[in-house]
């Protein structure tokens, strides 16, 4: 239901309708980092191209702060969160301003009656009431840039919830403040450390809880900047503080807990912005499971998508998707400390062969990448290591050397190495004296390089000097508990990096203005109706997607003159808006090679319709195209992200095994290649048993065509299915051989 | 190379050396929990059926120690390794011997010179010396029941080191001691806990390193009851150790990590072992990858085998296999603890909607039940929890209520469901002093049941009272720091009871004597020969599986009358003994109807024949088989556990995606049926695109037969491929189509 405007090139109703319900509403309300021009750039379904980025250090950091609501009675919940509020207040050098219809002070602050009566135009209010609505206009008289509502009982409760919610989001936008909430709570207001330096981990959660951990790495030396609990979302969203957080100079990576997205487009302009600044972007998404959609759409109301769409929209964007709530703190604390990489190369060094083993296993399996070291560098690390001990990588030290220098020359050997750019250590257990120098001299040596030194500390107790104080004492060394969350952790590291560097910002490329094809296509859609298979073709073919030569003929004696035009040998088929299963119920009639067959099949054809009650528009007289590899490339709406692409092996592999990969438009040929790379069947496309490899340049260009359809077409297109591509041997092309269209 | 004897039956000089070698030695040589008779009792292939479980009582609790090459010298390695076995001597109530060719005390022991000298027969020497070799006669003599070898530099070293470990194995052998390294260690000897109590997890590890955070555990309170450091294996190895701890009364479960092993049969057979007793095994084998694997043989010396069969192995004997240390910890000590569950149902109880949402999430996608509570459950629940909140499952209190008797209410009413096994609360963070009240609470709750509790401390930092002293100091709940660890172990858990509930051991099926088939097959092989089709079809008809009617001819004239007995239409193909990928070479021709036709097929493939200078036996004449779906079965030899079954999706579905599955016989019909369950494409069993569902019996016959051969043809078969197997319509049965057969 995203909108749609070539606004005057179409009449339905439901586009005029999404786009004055405002899920893009005009930039100039909130205003925007790129200007009301910029934010002007709209695409040719009419939507934005750049994130709106909200401005919000008045929201984080306020001069002044009205409490609504406030309380200093005992055993009132209100009082709890105001005493909170006042002592957050103080830490970041606010004024505040107790709100309260009868109070003459809180906690001896003074206080005022209403809104309307602060003493000041105040930067936030917090609305500690049951029903923030009322007192959303009264913000707007006075001003106030920013409120924050605490009241569940919206969304996430049901229907007559989501109605109070849409009011309440009514009555925000006419009043040009921001809101946060409701049903969020006091995370953006807790106590963060400021003893702790380097770049910080900025948090975004959809539940308090679940953001918990990632907030008590501080407690382990990690820099946290700030928490937004976005709650049920009414106003701002996760995608709006991912923008804001991501200009931010202080923040070295966003960690999100997400439940559910309000809008595909925005999560997506986010992600992309964060992208093209190269900060990232780590998120648990729940909703891998529908019992994990459902929980989460009753906690805070909002749609989860259907998990593959968002999977692939968050690799698209660089997103880095992680499962559980200990790998989002690992990799968002790696990412957000960790320098860039010089090197891609992994060097496990460790104090057991079996360990080095174990662990070169796992991390190889997950695809990092452990070069063998040269020759002269293992001579070079045999001056301090045993020789009978591997030093290719893994290095094998024996039991790291406690007495001398030895132990810092080898890691200082192994780090100065041009092709590695990540040491990781893994230590089973503690070996008091030999860990704890093996861990001094991690971090010393990680003070002397750039590069990443990772350590494992793999004794579940976690108590032991050397951990707590040492290693989490540095902030050079990123220290895990578990081989996996390394293993994970490296991996999003180096692949981020690898995707910053070549990211190109699909949006830059993106069709502002309608192709010819549009045009044509428009003519073709029917409302409403699923399309025949010739129609279907001849939207193809106004996308300059190749379909076989062929005729649609409503006579015997016309399919022999079409036959004749076509060529033969050909493939006759029956011809009508609502057939499926065209072959199951042999309505396909394929190598014909003769006049009389072809009227033989006619007459079968239509038999076989009549017989099973099929409306016929014709029967279709094609070209027999000769054999390649059959793939299926479609459009599909999702509910969160709209119109979306798939590529798939054909046949039997896509009905038994569902091998297919999909994108969100908009994606460059990058991506429709990496579509490609990651069936599990591409080796198909490289040839079959010696047979030649297929044209996959033809296949990328139909892809990028549908997408193209996609994008201009948008929610006109409920469904669109090409099944099979015929994809001939390379230089030959790719051709449509059947195809299916349902318009909206 | 394993063992195999028909023995009369063949001639085969290998197998004659293998057992020679004595890979399974006669079981009076070493002595046996079934006494000599039941480890007489031998598969057809001459392998042993039973677990060969040596009495090491012994050895882990001597009541008198020698220790050859003892020192008491400042600044000797031998002197720390000396204190430490005399501390531990003195704790398990040993008597100690320093033996040590000049000196007269040791530490103030008395010494003896030599091991000929000792003043009684001792239960175990410890071999401090740099060559073990010289003393293992001396300790034969002295009637030492066990030693230990800590000395490197044999196999895992390369070559000469391998034969320097052979000459070691002879010599134990001869001596009838059991041997424990070397290149092992002083695990063994540690100073295990004896406060903690219930059942315990007993360790063996190739890697003392890698064994250390299971070890760590008692400092979490969870109780170790021995450790076994394997290392080189020379003579005692993984598979005896896991059969005698399966039958120690302490020991509730058996972690192992597992670099290489010495002998696929006798894992197998101590693994059958184990769960004939229902001791769950948990291991971290290394070898998913190359690199892995090269690693690991460099550090024992040991064989990987190929990753897919060992992961086979391990799961038909219902071996836990997981990936980290960590898993490897959380996994045995619940499993140790755990008591047998009543149901399947896990409930997700938590502080958090969110926190629900996302742990039922993971939880359900990896295969644990999560059942709807019923509407009584719920309106019990709901007495205590206010009416809003979701208690269906996830149970979300809102907040466990601290100031009262609800928390103990609410966590003894889900534990009471009879659909509910396991109750798992995940606290994402400390929030005193619901935390503590929540921890506690639940630690009395699982005095009160039998049901299984668990708690996810989600905290990063771990020093809090409530994990440290509340949460670990209960031994009934477990507590574990990751979502994803708990899910992994819960999984396991109830994984491993549903397994040894159904267990029948397949080796009290496994076939004795070789089938009337047998002889029938051994006139056909061809050693060192691949066979022809035809006489691979033959092998195949010996064990009963069916093949088109066909004959063989070397005339035109005779395919002519062939094809009439056989019956139009026909299939021809040229045979011969080295012919791959016929129908490639258009060596194959389908769907003959016709004398002509047949005859012009059998003149243009000894055309092509003659051209590309292939040698045929003749041309085959087969009945053509309806369609059905293509799948490959087929038999390779491991290098680690011999022949092994496969079975897989035919065609192009084998060749690019790979698509089977593997058995090590014996096996069961449920193993082969759930062979099929494993394939991706499985679905196509059920019928493609409504057609009828295939003979899935008459597949897994064809399985268990061609099981059957590879049992008895042992490794004079070296490789078998039927490919395809056209499995018809369900009744109809399975007809192998094409057969390769290689013999040794």
């Amino acid at each position: 239901m995203l909108g749609s405007t070539h606004g005057t090139l179409t009449t339905d109703p439901r586009r005029t309708h999404a786009v004055a319900c405002g899920e893009h509403p005009a930039p100039t309300v909130h205003g925007t980092a790129h200007g009301p021009g910029a934010a002007l750039d709209l695409d040719v379904s009419g939507r934005p191209l750049h994130a709106d980025v909200p401005d919000l250090d008045r929201f984080f950091r306020p001069e002044s702060v009205a409490v609504v609501g406030a309380s200093d009675a005992e055993g009132r919940p209100n009082t709890g969160i105001t005493r909170q509020l006042i002592a957050w207040a103080e830490r970041v050098g606010a004024r505040i301003h107790p709100v309260h219809p009868t109070r003459e002070t809180v906690f001896g602050l003074p206080c005022v009656p209403s809104v309307a009566e602060l003493p000041e135009q105040v930067d936030l209010a917090v609305l500690l009431v049951g029903d923030p609505l009322p007192v959303v206009e009264q913000l707007a008289e006075a001003k106030v840039k920013f409120a924050v509502a605490f009241a569940s009982g919206f969304a996430e409760t049901g229907e007559a919830g989501a109605e109070a919610q849409a009011r309440l989001t009514a009555a925000v936008e006419r009043s040009g403040m921001r809101l946060l909430g409701p049903n969020t709570n006091l995370n953006a207001f807790e106590e963060f450390r400021d003893d702790l330096d380097g770049p910080a981990i900025a948090l975004i959660t959809q539940s308090g809880h679940q953001g918990r951990p990632v907030f008590t790495l501080q407690e382990l030396g990690v820099r946290l900047s700030h928490w937004a609990p976005t709650g049920n979302e009414a106003d701002l969203e996760t995608a709006d503080f991912l923008s804001y957080f991501a200009d931010r100079p202080e923040v070295g990576a966003i960690a999100a807990y997400v439940e559910g997205l309000k809008d595909g487009r925005s999560f997506l302009l986010a992600a992309d912005h964060a992208a093209r600044r190269g900060v990232p972007v780590v998120a648990v998404k729940v909703g891998r499971t529908e019992t994990g959609a459902r929980m989460a759409a009753s906690h805070t109301g909002k749609l989860t998508g259907a998990d593959t769409v968002v999977d692939a929209a968050m690799r698209q964007f660089g997103v880095i998707r992680v499962d559980g709530l200990d790998e989002l703190q690992d990799t968002a604390a790696l990412l957000a400390r960790a320098r860039k990489p010089q090197a891609d190369g992994v060097v496990v060094y460790s104090i057991s062969g079996g360990t080095g083993a174990h662990f070169s296993d796992l991390a190889t399996e997950a695809g990092l990448h452990l070069p063998t070291l040269s020759r002269a560098k293992q001579d070079e690390l045999h001056e301090w290591i045993p020789s009978y001990l591997n030093v290719a990588n893994p290095v094998d030290n024996g039991g790291h050397p406690v007495g001398d220098w030895r132990g810092p020359k080898i890691i200082d050997a192994i780090l100065d190495d041009p092709d590695v750019g990540v040491l990781i250590c893994p230590i089973t257990g503690p070996f008091p004296p030999m860990s704890d120098k093996l861990a001094q001299d991690l971090v010393d040596a990680a003070e002397r390089t750039d590069k990443l030194v990772c350590v494992v500390w793999g004794s579940p107790v976690g108590t032991e000097a050397a951990y707590r104080e040492t290693l989490l004492g540095s902030s050079r060394v990123a220290t895990f508990r578990t081989f996996a969350n390394c293993i994970t952790a490296v991996r999003a590291y180096l692949d981020h990096h690898r995707f910053t560097a070549d990211y190109r910002s699909p949006f830059a490329d993106a069709p502002r203005t309608p192709s010819p094809s549009y045009r044509k296509a428009q003519s073709l859609m029917r409302p409403g109706q699923q399309l025949s298979e010739h129609a279907a073709k001849q939207l193809l073919r106004a996308y300059g997607i190749r379909v076989p030569r062929e005729q649609l003929v409503t006579s015997a004696a016309a399919a022999v003159r079409a036959a004749g035009q076509v060529g033969y040998p050909v493939v006759m088929k029956a011809s009508g808006a609502r057939i499926a299963h065209k072959t199951e119920l042999g309505l396909v009639k394929v190598g014909l090679t003769s006049a009389s067959q072809v009227r033989d099949a006619y007459r079968e054809l239509t038999d076989i319709a009549r017989y099973e009650d099929i409306d016929l528009d014709g029967v279709l007289v094609c070209q027999m195209v000769e054999r390649g590899v059959e793939m299926v490339v479609g459009v599909t709406q999702d509910e969160l992200f709209g119109p979306t692409v798939t590529v798939g092996l054909g046949g039997v592999l896509v009905e038994i095994l569902h091998d297919a990969a999909v994108r969100v438009p908009p994606f460059g040929e990058d991506q429709a290649r990496a579509m490609l790379s990651e069936l599990r069947g591409r080796a198909l496309l490289d040839g079959v048993r010696g047979g030649p490899p297929v044209d996959v340049d033809a296949l990328v260009e139909v892809v990028l065509r549908v997408q193209r359809m996609a994008l201009e077409l948008g929610d006109e297109l409920a469904e669109l299915d090409i099944n099979p591509l015929m994809v001939l041997p390379r230089g030959q092309g790719a051709v449509a051989l059947d195809a299916l269209a349902v318009c909206t």
